[in-house]
């Protein structure tokens, strides 16, 4: 038996999805900007993308752009949108858990000289609205906090940062990271008070290398790629078809399906942390139910190296993850755990379980009748 | 007949590229930075596109870096490269016809405080090296040229200019963008003096969404998108695996057979040159064999719009361009037309016919039937 359950690092494509990217490889391979039928009929595939996604979030399709992922996605929200707003103010607010691609811009606008505050969060990994209130200020002139956080499944109270945050300043730009929310909730920008919101394909069965931003209208916000124009010059090079139709329709799946999804996931989710929970040195890092993302399930195993415990599962069929895979940098210390003042000596003993809707409970009991088997092996071999 | 003369602007995925794609989005779909099997299967196929590209150009491996495309590789290169090498003096040199995606960074480091000079061409489109030497100084700290210009084919003196350049300032940055070039002719970058190189996958038969830049080891130049640190810290972001592995595969194919696809490629340019220089009042502005690129004819038609033209022609189903398409501007001006000091009223009446090795004689003589008979039509239409 195989158990992926690593679909947070990313997924694999559908079929659907993978017949609308060949078809626009193959046959509808035109350049959206060639005059010519070849390139008005691939650019009905960006205008129905962009149709596709828009009603999906409620908003206008012009407010959609399509990027090369969550990661320029972020790039492009925080030094674009500073970039365009650097006149009104010097502070930035942000969270202690944030995405490696937002942090990392983060450090860039602290260098120039930008007042960066990192907001702390609780031990579920939730934001503190009391650390926000403090410091939310008229000079505020970006909030950026992610959806759900991608280690282990929080979820941010979104709508109320955003509310508040406007009603400080109504001028400040609130970037979201959707990166591991969309596909698995409604998200309403309007109703959020979003101005930008990130997402990527490859995390909702998409092609890698695809991905858009939500940019509300009249958002001042500079591109970070420029050239050819097009995209209204917000991002330039020759759109990438075969991704924009194929995050749509992977996007169309997601949402035509959400409520069987996410209450399937839920499920599985539901299951694996009481099955863990009942395991000797297990603690779950993790909300059950809709306190949670419906996908992600972070565990410590006390006494037994994230890796080790990766590598054991490997050899079984079962893919997870050690703490968040989407760094190139072999596991350092999360920040996310840490700000969740997780138990030091678990820091390194934490992984993550990730779901799709094509996970299955017989996986999770898979899984779990390993992990039963194992655990004690491995825990024997550390102690030596 | 249908005879797609728009390659220049994008070329349709070939079925070798096709199944790498689909492979890598349906079976080896793996995040390449998740430590276990299927992550390490993913990261394989990026192993093996550095390798394929890295001999191909006679470089080093950890040399090659994956981009979203040309106009991405172009922003890193110029906007990355200046921003590392800011205190090593002021002044940057580049041509007033160089594509969209390097042009407008330029503009962008204009307002920033920068001396960018735009060199002279001549009839043909051929930078003028007496201006190059003049405006080349010891604080001249980024020199970019392309290596085929995008609308013409006309081939720039690479060499010539890295090794001019280098002698005057070793520290200089030499970027060139081979957009159009690569696939099409042998480039050493090493020989030519080249720090950075930028090319795009879907002008070879390769996927949308795909690119790669060479980087000289050791080259001083920040990235413009952070995060997960994945490239050495130069390209953060889950790599496009199948954009890799396709721009890879499209790569070998276009190397492996270069000779015949030049030689062909070069036959059917020369042909249709041959054809269009005797049909009357249709200037060619582009050369014959090795003086230009084998698979770029621009022709100006006096007296017919160039969009015209164009529809005139899609109607039977041949597919050209109008100046550049790879701008969403729809026809503006073209600075290379300009440049080359093309008579003002022909400006607007100059087509882009590009090849690939797909295209066959057959093809060009049904499109000169079709122009032989449209061309007096159009004219008389134009007259009344």
């Amino acid at each position: 038996m195989q158990a992926y359950f690593d679909n947070s690092a990313t997924t694999k494509v559908t079929e659907s999805v993978r017949d609308i990217v060949v078809k626009t490889m193959m046959e509808d391979y035109g350049n959206p900007s060639s005059m010519h039928m070849v390139g008005v009929k691939a650019e009905k595939y960006i205008k129905t993308a962009k149709d596709i996604i828009a009603k999906i979030l409620k908003v206008e399709e012009k407010e959609i752009y399509f990027t090369s992922g969550g990661t320029e996605g972020n790039n492009q929200a925080i030094i674009g949108g500073t970039d365009a707003n650097k006149r009104s103010g010097n502070k930035i607010i942000t969270t202690k858990i944030e995405h490696a691609s937002v942090a990392s811009p983060m450090k860039h606008l602290e260098k120039e000289g930008y007042n960066v505050v990192y907001l702390p969060v609780d031990r579920y990994g939730v934001v503190d609205m009391t650390a926000l209130k403090e410091e939310m200020s008229e000079d505020t002139i970006l909030v950026s906090v992610m959806y759900v956080n991608n280690e282990v499944g929080a979820i941010q109270p979104i709508q109320e940062i955003g509310t508040y945050i406007k009603k400080i300043n109504p001028k400040v730009l609130f970037h979201v990271d959707a990166v591991q929310a969309f596909g698995k909730m409604e998200i309403r920008p309007k109703r959020e008070k979003i101005d930008i919101l990130t997402v990527s394909g490859h995390k909702i069965h998409g092609p890698k290398g695809s991905g858009f931003i939500y940019i509300k209208k009249n958002t001042k916000i500079n591109p970070i790629i420029s050239g050819g124009g097009q995209q209204d010059g917000m991002r330039s090079g020759t759109e990438n078809v075969p991704g924009i139709a194929g995050i749509a329709r992977a996007a169309q799946d997601c949402y035509d399906n959400l409520e069987q999804n996410v209450s399937h996931m839920m499920e599985l989710k539901d299951y694996l942390i009481d099955r863990l929970s009942e395991t000797e040195g297990v603690i779950v890092n993790s909300r059950k139910g809709v306190k949670g993302a419906p996908h992600i399930v972070s565990a410590s195993v006390a006494g037994i190296r994230s890796e080790v415990l990766l590598h054991a599962l490997e050899e079984k069929g079962i893919y997870i993850s050690a703490g968040s895979a989407c760094s190139s940098n072999r596991p350092s210390v999360s920040r996310t755990l840490k700000a969740m003042n997780i138990d030091k000596d678990l820091l390194g003993a934490t992984v993550r379980f990730s779901f799709s809707e094509f996970n299955t409970k017989e996986e999770i009991d898979y899984c779990m009748e390993q992990l039963q088997e194992l655990l004690p092996v491995l825990r024997k071999y550390v102690r030596r």
